[in-house]
């Protein structure tokens, strides 16, 4: 139906007849000439119908935003060169416009934002958008470039199952009801964890997969129920061997489609040091602000809320400088303490010291004069800063403060231009759950920890660490991974650990178990976040920017209405019903 | 953890040092030496332990099989060089052992097999077999060849949600209760068609994905709940643009996979003339025998059965002539009548000519000698040939006529080594559906007619031609596709001759409706079977061979028991509850 693409005509073309299909982008008559922006995925040419070619000018007349045509013309040097277009330099004489399909007037046109929710009912007439269509094939290149890395290097592209058994982390499973077996539900899988662990002792030794898994949670702006990611098994590593092959794709992936050079190597950081500097788990590398501790010198001090966790072994007292936060009014401040609050802080303590050199802070009478220069000397606090002040239990204490750290950069604007991406390693094996009375796995039940003597694991589960990694970039973890358990005794230990008994974990587990009993390689890997790798490399804050069509905060497709009512009739058939209310 | 891989040893590495990690293929003291089979995914090399490295040797007569092993060593040429091996020429003689993990007693080595329950059960067990693993690997190499092609010609792989909406063939849906939501549901797609047509109306131009699609429909032999499609489609386009391009594709994809040249062009039949000479819409060419009509040659005879569809307009009565066919016992021609009537024959005429020249034909009377005559000549029949007949309505009686004559090619060894692709095309629009009393649609709802004009699709909808097509392969229907609607009032018009009306074409495809409505490039494409393709590219006639985690037909999951019962507590959590059996 056509030639050429419309955004690849160029002077080579030059008096060459060409037969062009796109849509209207605009039409216009100027001065008696109909100049059509004709658009294809490739980009917009100038199509002009002269007003002699009167059965041509006629259909040109009648046309609206986002006709489809099919246009035959020559192509012609164009006296008014724009600059601006690719095609720019040259535009199409029409000698024949067939209106291949008649646009009715539009929702909005793409130029325009009426707001997401429309956005995401009309898709399609967004996703047309210059802007939209660049974020979209940023993934595309992303996802194209990592298969081409790993196909290159052996890697084997294997599927494994989207309707698969529940897992003991069923809350957030998807169900999906069994026809052929009343009362009984398949579950969609939140990783491929166990199948490609599977898959290292089915001897296949380099997986990977473009996933999709499914969490049934509540939306954040940075989550979906369904995402993407590309996941990976080596048999016969340790932890650098897929660190090191897994950043070196990350890194020729960033300079095959973002034309970026990244570090190399990464920075390391044990969790213990990132949260003791950064107070995160996913540090944002790209400004300096390190958190200081300051126990010692406040463990004397007259203020309760200092004294108690700066004597505590498992308390932090934790300071944070920010240059210039002087400027800092006392709505802000305010503002901060509610920010550090919703991360769990009961109180933001502070000292400002003005550019004269004046102090104003709550807790200066708490300190001996000495004391506190001592304190300002240690967080080396001068004219124009502001010093907060954070205490409580480590790790919460480190959280709130890690929060306040990225609000201050963002704020004072100390965020370079930039990529850092870092590994942090040595995770804790296990956190304690006050409620639940028992210990939850920071990575997930499979991970291997760091010593291979169970009794020793058993002893010092509390400090236990894991042989677990994350891949962190500006401040998101875009990748996580662990070399895995690969003894049942030792995989029995841990789920014993975490509070799942021999019979539960046979059946939930029993089949993994087996299949460590009969010839399980070491192995390890990674998954990495596609639609966020995506969304930063487009340069969005949202991945539903750089998701062909995304589901809302409240899981909706606002496109198709998903979800929506079952009639009766086909719930019965495959054995469920809605519950009602008072169920 | 190793230097190399256990199957890529050679005579270049003779007097190096390596260090290996793999599976105890086997291991067996042999006169005082002990020589293992040590395995990985490139192949097996032998490991020879010597009596006199007294601490090795008593490592490796502890061995058992599938013992997953770390062996240092030094590469020597063999004495006695095992042509079967790869690595035949040379042994690595160990100098150090070490067990990465002890493997119990195996419920079976996958050398054997224990029947295809267990193999399911133990997956990984049977995934190690050379014979799987090539299987498995056949499917990889297709998927990576079918990608790189692709990838190369500018087509954007983007991807589809799984969690969508419930669709009008609603039926075969699996639905998903939605937590957020309570009484609604996702489904999980039957295929991405709606989303790529979306695509096309939102400027993507080429499109592809490797997608899974499902259906919750009684599985067959060659079913799966969940399969996989290479899904494309194309904007701009006309049928040919579609058939040529991806006919290409398939042409070179078999060329790097298989090594193997499939004829230039594909032929082409239309539905019509595949249903009169094969008796099949996915005709197996690769043996040649033709049904013959006959209707005018028995529409005067005595024998009812066949002077009723003979002189129907709508009725058929056909031969097929099996050369070398009067070696058939009577039961042998009975197990005939019996697999025509599996579809749909009320019995199965035929007449049987010995090599004398004797003739035994239970409608032998029911003509005139010369009639009789007439009608052995017309369909060739000479000695030793048997001749079965079928009568009735045209296309059930063209299907089971093709099911006799495929049983036939195989009986009597017809069936020619090789690949015999073609296109078959100009399917019916509609079947009428005598139960519904109303059209189904043959292909589906989105294909368009052949006809522009929709009053001449409404008069003439029971013989309308529709833009659909598929591929054949070896009688395998490997892809289907078509040129879909653009036009609204032509959509509108089709789901109308389906017994759709407006409201409920608004409900369910309103978004469909309103993406023609504003600016609907004319598209089209095709789905191709990736678990087939697979499958007959592996020489295996079991899907579950390819897949690497099939389930049965039973639809469960051996390995990991899905689908399971969930706790009422968890179901209340995603508002349904399970049917009591009186419900």
């Amino acid at each position: 139906m056509r030639t050429h693409f419309c955004g690849l005509i160029d002077e080579a073309l030059i008096g060459q007849p060409v037969t062009l299909c796109g849509w209207t982008d605009v039409a216009r008559n100027l001065g008696g000439v109909c100049f059509i922006d004709l658009r294809d995925h490739e980009g917009i040419v100038q199509v002009t119908v002269e007003p002699d070619n009167v059965d041509v000018f006629a259909v040109a007349e009648t046309l609206g935003y986002e006709d489809v045509l099919q246009v035959e013309g020559v192509v012609r040097a164009r006296h008014a060169v724009n600059a601006k277009l690719r095609t720019g330099q040259v535009e199409v004489i029409a000698t024949k416009i067939t209106v291949l399909n008649k646009a009715e007037p539009l929702p909005f046109h793409h130029h325009e934002n009426p707001g997401e929710d429309t956005r995401l009912k009309y898709r399609y007439l967004d996703l047309r958008s210059p802007e939209m269509q660049r974020k979209q094939r940023t993934r595309i290149r992303l996802v194209q470039a990592l298969r081409r890395w790993l196909d290159a290097r052996g890697f084997q592209d294997i599927e494994t199952p989207i309707l698969t058994k529940a897992t003991p982390e069923g809350a957030r499973d998807f169900l999906v009801p069994a026809r052929m077996h009343p009362g009984e539900f398949y579950a969609l899988p939140q990783s491929p964890q166990l199948f490609k662990q599977i898959l290292m002792v089915a001897g296949f030794d380099r997986y990977y997969q473009i996933a999709r898994c499914f969490r049934d949670e509540a939306l954040r702006a940075d989550r979906q129920l369904e995402f993407t990611q590309l996941d990976m098994e080596f048999a016969f590593v340790r932890e650098r061997d897929v660190q090191d092959a897994v950043e070196g794709m990350i890194r020729d992936v960033f300079r095959e489609v973002m034309d970026v050079e990244l570090d190399a190597p990464f920075p390391r950081l044990t969790w213990f040091d990132a949260m003791r500097r950064y107070g995160s788990d996913k540090p944002d590398l790209r400004f300096d602000l390190e958190l200081v501790d300051v126990a010692d010198l406040v463990k004397d001090s007259g203020f309760a809320v200092f004294t108690g966790p700066a004597n505590d072994p498992d308390g932090r007292v934790v300071a944070l400088r920010i240059p210039g936060g002087a400027s800092l009014s006392r709505k802000q401040i305010d503002e901060y303490a509610a920010h550090a609050a919703k991360y769990g802080a009961k109180g933001l303590a502070y000292i400002k010291i003005d550019e004269a050199g004046a102090i104003s802070s709550p807790i200066q009478k708490f300190f001996s004069e000495d004391a506190f220069a001592a304190l300002l000397a240690h967080v080396g606090a001068g004219n124009g800063d502001i010093v907060f002040f954070g205490a409580g239990a480590y790790n919460k204490t480190s959280d709130f403060m890690g929060a306040v750290r990225l609000k201050a950069g963002k704020d004072f604007g100390l965020v370079q231009d930039g990529w850092k991406p870092l590994w942090v390693t040595d995770f804790p094996m296990f956190e304690w759950d006050d409620e639940a009375q028992r210990y939850v796995a920071l990575h997930h039940p499979f991970t291997a920890p760091a010593v291979d003597d169970i009794d020793d694991l058993r002893a010092n589960a509390r400090t236990a660490v894991s042989r677990g990694y994350d891949m962190v970039l500006n401040g998101n973890e875009i990748g996580g991974g662990s070399i895995r358990i690969h003894r049942p005794e030792m995989q029995s230990a841990v789920f014993e650990l975490l509070g799942i008994g021999a019979e539960e974990a046979e059946a939930k587990f029993g089949f993994l178990l087996d299949a460590l009993r009969y010839g399980a390689p070491p192995h390890g890997g990674i998954a990495f976040g596609i639609d966020r790798i995506a969304a930063l490399m487009a340069g969005t804050e949202s991945i539903r920017d750089v998701i062909p069509f995304p589901k809302t905060t409240s899981a909706q497709c606002l496109m198709t209405g998903a979800p929506s009512p079952i009639p009766d009739a086909q719930l019965a058939e495959v054995h469920v019903s809605v519950r009602k209310r008072e169920d």
